[in-house]
Order: C-alpha cells, then structure tokens, then sequence
C-alpha cells in the first residue's frame, strides 16, 4: 500500500466536476479522483482550514464517532471497477474491534482529513491508475512547485480552470 | 415536540434551493426548511427508495453507526437563530448513553429516515416557522390531497416548480 496526501481539489472544467489529487508520500506519482460537488467542499474547507458555521455533513460524522468512542484507523482506495473508485474505512470500536465498512474515496478522505487518519492507496489501484508528475517537481522551491504542478494539471489531466492549489 | 414526517422535497424555482417539507403528524401544519442540494438528494433517494449504487455521505454515516453498536434515538428540529434552523440527533451508545450531537436539519432527518428514527420538532421552532395548510386538505382522497398540497405549495411557499412530491 502506498501512503497519500490530498496534494489539491481542482476543477474539471469539460464538466465543472472536482477532482482530487492524492499523491504518495513517497513518490513523485498522483492519483486522481474525480468526486461531487459537496464532497470537494468539504474537503476543501478542511485544507484551507475555513470551517463552515454549521456542521457539514463529513463534521457530523466525525461527532458521531466521536459520540460512539469509535475511532478511524485508516482509509485505503482500495478497487476500481468500471471506472469507478471503491475505498474501505477501517473503524476500531470502543470495544477495540477493527471493522471494515464500505465507501465512496470522497467520503473517506473527507473524514480521514477531520480525524488526521492516514491515506493508502492499493498497490493494485496505484499501479492502475497512478501518474507520474515530473520527477524535477521533488526538487523545486515550493513557488516553483506551485508553477510545476500547475502545468502538469493542464497537460496531463487537461483541467484548465485552476480552483485550489494546497502544497 | 411535534413528531413530524418528510412530506416532499421540493426546488424553490427562484434560486434553485432545494426545500424539504415536515409535517406534523397531529395537525395540518407544515414546517419548510431550505437546505442544500446534495442532503436533498440525499433524502429525495430514500423517500422514493431509489438507493444509488455506490453508498451517499448518510448511507456511510448509517454504516460507521451501525459498526460502532450506535443508534439514532430520535432527531430534533431544534432552534431557529438568525434564520438558520438548528437541530439535535440523540445517540445511545453501545454502552448505554444517550448523547446530544449538534447538526443540520438536513443532515438529521437524512439520517433518521435510513435508521428510521422519529423526527420531532421543538414547540418554540413549531411556533415560529409552522404554516397552515388549508383544513378541508385532511379529508380529501390522495389525488385530491396531491392536487391540494401542490395548490398550497405554489400560494404559500410560492415555489411554482414542482419536483417531487411525497404522500
């Protein structure tokens, strides 16, 4: 399994659909994920640290298992079939049993986000469907990164309308 | 408190908005809150038990509760500051308690209707926001009600573009 972090929440300009791009932690490779309107937001107000005033949903979900004494051990994309991205939320109870329960990668990574629980991707997955991002980008000043990382999301992922960029 | 029913999810034509509409089981007021699109969606799956094939936000949430060994007690349209409706979800722990959990009246009457939970609605909410439909409405056949509930709906919450309705 490879660890990632939510690199950006971008805009698909074709669609107007978000993506996010999770890159591993120890490579210079990404994985994009293209999800829903409110999902992107509740990511994006995670990483741009601006709370909404109310609870969104991915907040009420981590009151819940906060309520519950239950705790996120981690979140794996774990499949892809039929273009579509599969995860599983490993959850330990408060009796300490770890249980596996099925997700959208959306969800989980809006919640892994609000309970600082890591990101894996599959080796599968990420052999799949993983790009290379320029391997030069590891070594640049972060300003020069930002500039890199922009042009590789308008070449290799055609996504022109630039919303957040998140180092 | 007022124990309450989904009666429809509606789309305010003016901005889009979506409007759920809770009606009170014991008298012909109604309670219209707006909320946003993707809980509307949400809600407007389960009331016409059209599941999605990959699990929404209040799918996943039911999910974690039910791994965790929690329950939905009940919600609570709570309070109104400011415009903005307030509500509480009472959750029994595994081991017993029951908690208060602050959230949206989008997100708690999406969850109750997948655990199947009781939606209540505080007096003082009920006494500030609830709205009349016309009385003979109670005594009409279902097409009859349909026709009535629409002619309420385009006269008193003037949202000419009906989308969904709900018995």
């Amino acid at each position: 399994m490879r660890e990632a972090e939510v690199k950006a929440v971008l805009i698909d300009p074709q669609n107007g659909a978000p993506v996010i791009i999770l890159r591993d932690r120890h490579s210079s490779k990404v994985l994009p994920i293209w999800i829903g309107q409110a999902e992107a937001i509740s990511i994006a107000t995670v990483l741009q640290k601006q709370p909404f005033p109310r609870p969104l949903s991915h907040d009420l979900m981590k009151s819940l298992l906060d309520a519950a004494g239950a705790k996120l051990e981690k979140v794996v994309i774990s499949d892809l079939k039929e273009n579509t991205f599969y995860a599983t939320i490993y959850l330990r109870t408060a009796d300490g049993q770890v249980k596996e329960i099925d997700a959208r990668p959306s969800d989980s990574v809006a919640l892994a986000l609000r309970t600082s629980s890591p990101i894996y991707i599959s080796e599968e997955v990420f052999a799949q469907s993983a790009i290379d991002l320029p391997a030069e980008e590891l070594d640049q000043s972060p300003l020069d990164e930002k500039q890199r990382f922009e042009e590789f999301v308008d070449k290799e992922l055609n996504l022109s309308e630039f919303k957040r960029y998140i180092d």
